[in-house]
């Protein structure tokens, strides 16, 4: 505990490791594959963890993180974003070593993949649900278009239709939640009966966490790619997909402040550790993490009722708490903050984390 | 530009020396001290325009800054921000080699250097003088012990007051800000009146970009340190603090997915490089970024017309863009982002950028 100087992210193995376990027995029971996003962690260690727990086949959101997974061994890997042109070179290396995977959603990319494309490259054409951040949609004459294009490549094939039903992020309650997802599914299914005659070889891919985790079943998906799930975060349990016993990661943080007649405190920690991402609350304040006591082995505590982090700057972050409680905090003491989106603190931390 | 495959931080240099020139004059006709932060760039090359403006101090808001900067010749440095006493050790090593300037807000960090320091420090107050952030109120009690305990010491030397007037950032109109700088200025002088009789050699030191920016002088303090000048940013600019031609960086971003139908398109640019920080704009939408052309130098246009970044996640950025514009732009092109605040922008991109 001493050694730590610096906001680092703490990364609770035991629950990493259940929180993988819960998800990946739930894909073993459908018969699908779990295909996990790295993009969450961005960790050799943790993925390490997925290895042992037998994942194979993994998801990343850039061709970067693909390289860096690559180097680790990892064999067969999506690139869920939609195609970057600009990445070929990239793209040729890779697919020159193992099975990539690429995202299209326009028959400009895919013309220019079919060009470009000096290896074999399992190509996904990207289906917008409903999210409406990337995609086409189900209707979209591209489709087809696209489908026909790779059919006549000596190097591309066609693997299939992916999905993010990223709109369950601003879902109201869990049953939202698994109405996108069964929404999802519908139009997914749809498309595949409508081009199974002719491609029968292809699979339906479907992503994330909140879906994932409220989900007893993933029936008429092939493939699930959920990612945050491995840490989780006050996001999740916001929406209902975790308990707070699932987050598996703390940024420990020096507490540099205490101003007791504010009933607040300040710490180094700030938006460049925690990042700007935050939850609009009950009565209408932000919240950027709950806050946690840590013990001497870093373990951490319940969130500190009514204690949370209300503003960030670039370094500093400033947690209102009860009187009681800031009086048993100092400078120099550590204090933790649970996320409220793990990815982006993970991301933010990758460099400074410590394995618990 | 071909070599771009990334989101890259283009940093122009013509701008950013202007902007350098135009504070450092008011400085310097006010007869005070420049002290520019640091933190905004953390950019080597940057700091080198400095050293050839003829800056010799330094702001930072980290000891591990502080670090990186003394190894590039900086030999005068404040630490911005509430001392780290987890970071007393690294204090120590610094302390040995260069003029290190630290901030105090409480009695208990002030006795824990007494303590612990082994070279000599410069300490200064921090004075909350509106902001709310940290630093004690200038009435606190707590002032008058922290200089005595100062002065008995044969390490520490009391430097003076700081202040950030963070506040600012939520003024509305430039008249606001202003006011806000008169009456920080107001209570710092005060407090100098009070306390000079005693200690006659200490110095008020002013921060933040905005009033400094639109200020037509600096009388009354003895140094500045505002940061985010050198870049300027939208925030910035929706303050009146800069024009648009004063903001020397753009994030150049690759074109993944142009949905005509939606009147937007997609960038590889996300919250992992331009950071979720936004603004709410007039008619109520979120903005994280305006959008730019890049000519074949990489120099930017002025913003075209209409077009914003809506939404980010970790990698996706969402433009807004009539389709009279969006027309131009195919998967693979560039298209350069003003980043909303350009501290955080050029921190996530810090290892990737690029000076034009």
């Amino acid at each position: 505990m001493k050694s730590i100087t610096h906001p680092t992210l703490l990364i609770d193995q035991t629950k990493v490791v259940n929180n993988i376990r819960r998800m990946k027995q739930k894909a073993d029971v459908s018969g699908i594959v779990f295909r996990p996003h790295f993009k969450t962690h961005q960790n050799h260690q943790v993925a390490e963890i997925f290895r042992n727990e037998g994942v194979k086949k993994i998801t990343v959101s850039s061709v970067s993180m693909a390289t860096g997974f690559a180097a680790q061994g990892w064999n067969d890997i999506t690139v869920a974003f939609p195609v970057n042109l600009r990445e070929m070179e990239e793209i040729n290396r890779l697919s020159k070593n193992i099975r990539l995977n690429l995202l299209v959603d326009s028959g400009f990319s895919t013309l220019f993949l079919l060009k470009h494309a000096q290896h074999p490259l399992t190509i996904f054409i990207e289906i917008d649900t409903g999210y409406h951040r990337t995609g086409l949609v189900p209707e979209d004459p591209e489709i087809e278009f696209i489908i026909n294009e790779i059919s006549s490549s000596r190097l591309l094939t066609f693997g299939g239709f992916l999905t993010h039903a990223g709109h369950t992020y601003q879902a109201r309650g869990q049953a939202e939640i698994l109405d996108i997802m069964d929404q999802s599914r519908k139009q997914m299914l749809e498309l595949k009966h409508h081009h199974e005659r002719f491609h029968p070889e292809f699979i339906l891919s479907y992503g994330d966490t909140p879906s994932c985790s409220l989900a007893s079943h993933f029936n008429g998906f092939d493939e699930i790619r959920p990612g945050n799930f491995v840490y989780y975060d006050v996001m999740q349990f916001h929406l209902g997909a975790c308990s707070l016993e699932d987050i598996a990661v703390a940024a420990a943080c020096p507490v540099v402040s205490v101003m007791k007649e504010r009933g607040e405190m300040a710490i180094y920690g700030g938006a460049v550790h925690l990042s700007k991402e935050h939850i609009v609350a009950d009565q209408g304040f932000k919240l950027f993490g709950y806050v946690v006591r840590l013990d001497r082995n870093l373990h951490w505590s319940d969130p500190i009722p009514g204690a949370y982090v209300y503003s960030l700057s670039q370094e500093h972050g400033l947690i209102k708490m009860s009187e009681k409680e800031l009086v048993t905090f100092k400078p120099g003491d550590l204090v933790g903050i649970l996320p409220v989106h793990s990815c982006l603190t993970a991301d933010l931390l990758k460099e400074k984390f410590l394995m618990i």
